[in-house]
């Protein structure tokens, strides 16, 4: 009887009990992610630092017990921990555990692995399947128009360093730097912090516009539509078979 | 008989003098908003100040009256006093009463609670109408990619604050930091008040530009697509029956 | 004879010498806007500009000999010079005529209505009858998303004015000002000339950027949809009827 | 025997040894862009200098031979020379021969000739076909909008030119300079290099983007709606007749 509720609590997050859990999960996850965020900030008292770091270890002992729950309850039972939401669940509490026994802190890229519990998020959303179903059906045409848009990148960033490369070398004096230039114009940010000054850096920059914004747009247009499609399809699966 | 045309003055906005009537609020209410944002600019000469407290009052008299007039004729009667429009409506006159008792000049928040009278505006649009049936429709939908387009935004932020962090601690030495940068390069903004200058950071705004835009430019699409099927909503309710 | 194959020439811009002649009025129009275009660059030789004004006097004499012609063998007369293209063909000679009587060379303004023969080459675009088509069908929408943008860019402003105008006083300390701002944001161009500093102002900017990129990016949408609908309209209208 | 399977290697990249040949040859070309890419790049080491030189000799030999292969296997036989992708070809590696003979390396647009290789690319791909149907379907329109899209650009030039002409010379003292100004804005890049400061200017670049944003967005539209149809038009024609 408990067996079979507590299933019910990991298995089916839809409905009574397991609907509860669901969003308690979510919202310490939330939380959770929300500590992490204000951790970063090198100006918070030292008061603030403990009560942080005190939330960060209840969220890990929930997600472990969480874990564990899922281990024991589930109906894959331990085969869980090597599927694709066992695996973001280990990754969500390992670096807690590695930080204990040997001091990790200083180095920064590790601190950033908490951002993985981000990730336990999917598990309750319906939009993962939607972009799913949305790649697969467009993998072929984002994968076209994205190489596309890359070459008209590239071909930017080799034009811009012949019109610019000598008036403004520490700008545009090699390709790569170029290419930087070529993904803040095409993609109409603009930061500002490079720009051509030549009038043959202007015209290029014109006619490059004129040709690319377009091809750069194109992928954007595709996963739109693949997305509205994949909600079709999703409607048809789900829809009672009378 | 009096009675009736003035119902009708306040009830019905298509025809006849309620026409009139509703076409005068409205350019009271636009003149009264024009007031407004002239009142704010701090190099005005005392007589223009002067002319447009002058205006002010009236426009509160003028407001003043209609809400007087909708709760006495109006179908609904005092009632009205607690419908949208009716709180709206006091909304838009009662900062004026309360000013003129207590001193509250001072506090900058309260005199943009003048720009209430905008929403007066509402009542007469029919965009309401048809972005209230494409929220209502496109709800679950805006939620899901909301939400998708927010991680993308919140995962660019802490990257940034990996790749920026040290070499520009100035802006990117915290994730809310961080998160102001993510917005403006995502939304395609790009003021250029903070942007990477590391090869990794640059190299991930690329990645995340290339990933992200669709992503963050899909709610957008989805408000279109239920805005134009709002349309078809609405003109198939008003089609005569026949 | 002589009568009919010059009203020929233009009254039918499709064939035959008509077509010759709208090429050539065509070629004249955009030689002299490039003219004008390259007049205003203050370093240009005094050679140059000679060349320049002679070509100015050949082209008057041009559209001059092109207005005659028109009044005198068109099938509308002398009323061509009131219909809104004789209308243009005169706004576009008569400025040069005007400052040959009185010195209008210091006002700047009048040297910039040599733009209007700009228009001329709306005779003999197709683009136009689909603009026209697409503007009267859209009209109402675009009124009613349109002002819903302009107050969605008012609120802005108003916003940012409350959350910056203390701290950033040149920039933000009235609400025209902060319109300025308002509209370079929700357009996403960004020059980076204002932007929010403190941590209410970036909040806000961001809600800002949330709710209205949408709507600002509507109109547009609807005018795309407009225009794709006239096509069909115009080709419905030039299919034959059988 | 052996010249039906060379045969078969140049003419067949979708099967067999000619697929493997495709992919060499794209996997070359790609490393030999890259390699240009670095060459760019002022500050590399002798040594890695010599490397992408002793690349460069590689992958030109194998660039080379292909092209004979293609002459000798093709069915077109010598005529290949002259076919669209023959010319590429040639063009992919005549530089580094004509080099070889006569010291061109100072001339730096010598060096971007290289470039030339990346459309060699092209032959596999089937987005060229795509964009070629495209194109073919849409020019018309593509024209008709593009011609509107700069007409509008023009007009902004010459309005910001009035207003701003006075204030800031130094970047709107001429149309063809405030030209600069029209493209960046009204795409939206909005590098920040130049932007009005008068209240005229601003009002007017209100205006124009409130006017100009629609019109300049419509011929990405309309070539993403043409790769659309495009894609049914393909599939129409590889579908098997039955």
């Amino acid at each position: 009887m408990l067996f079979k509720s507590l299933q019910q609590l990991v298995d089916d997050p839809d409905r009574g009990p397991g609907r509860i859990f669901a969003w308690f999960i979510q919202v310490v996850i939330v939380i959770s992610i929300f500590d992490f965020t204000i951790e970063t900030m090198p100006s918070i008292s030292p008061e603030l630092r403990s009560a942080l770091w005190a939330f960060e270890v209840i969220s890990i002992a929930i997600f472990t017990l969480e874990f564990l729950l899922r281990i024991c309850f589930s109906k894959k039972g331990v085969r869980y921990a090597f599927t694709f939401f066992g695996l973001i669940d280990i990754l969500a509490i390992l670096p807690f555990y590695l930080a204990l026994g040997i001091d990790l802190r200083g180095i920064r890229a590790f601190r950033l692995l908490r951002l993985f519990r981000l990730f336990k998020l999917a598990r309750y959303s319906t939009a993962i399947r939607r972009y799913h179903i949305a790649f697969r059906n467009a993998r072929e045409e984002l994968l076209l128009f994205g190489a596309t848009a890359l070459i008209i990148i590239y071909i930017a960033a080799v034009g811009i360093h012949y019109f610019e490369g000598k008036v403004q070398p520490e700008l545009f004096d090699s390709v790569p730097k170029c290419l930087w230039w070529a993904t803040t114009t095409l993609t109409t940010v603009g930061y500002g912090d490079a720009y051509p000054v030549t009038v043959g850096g202007k015209l290029f920059t014109f006619t490059i516009l004129a040709v690319g914004l377009a091809a750069v747009a194109v992928p954007s247009g595709i996963m739109a539509n693949a997305l509205s499609q994949a909600r079709e399809e999703l409607e048809k699966e789900n829809a009672p078979k009378s």
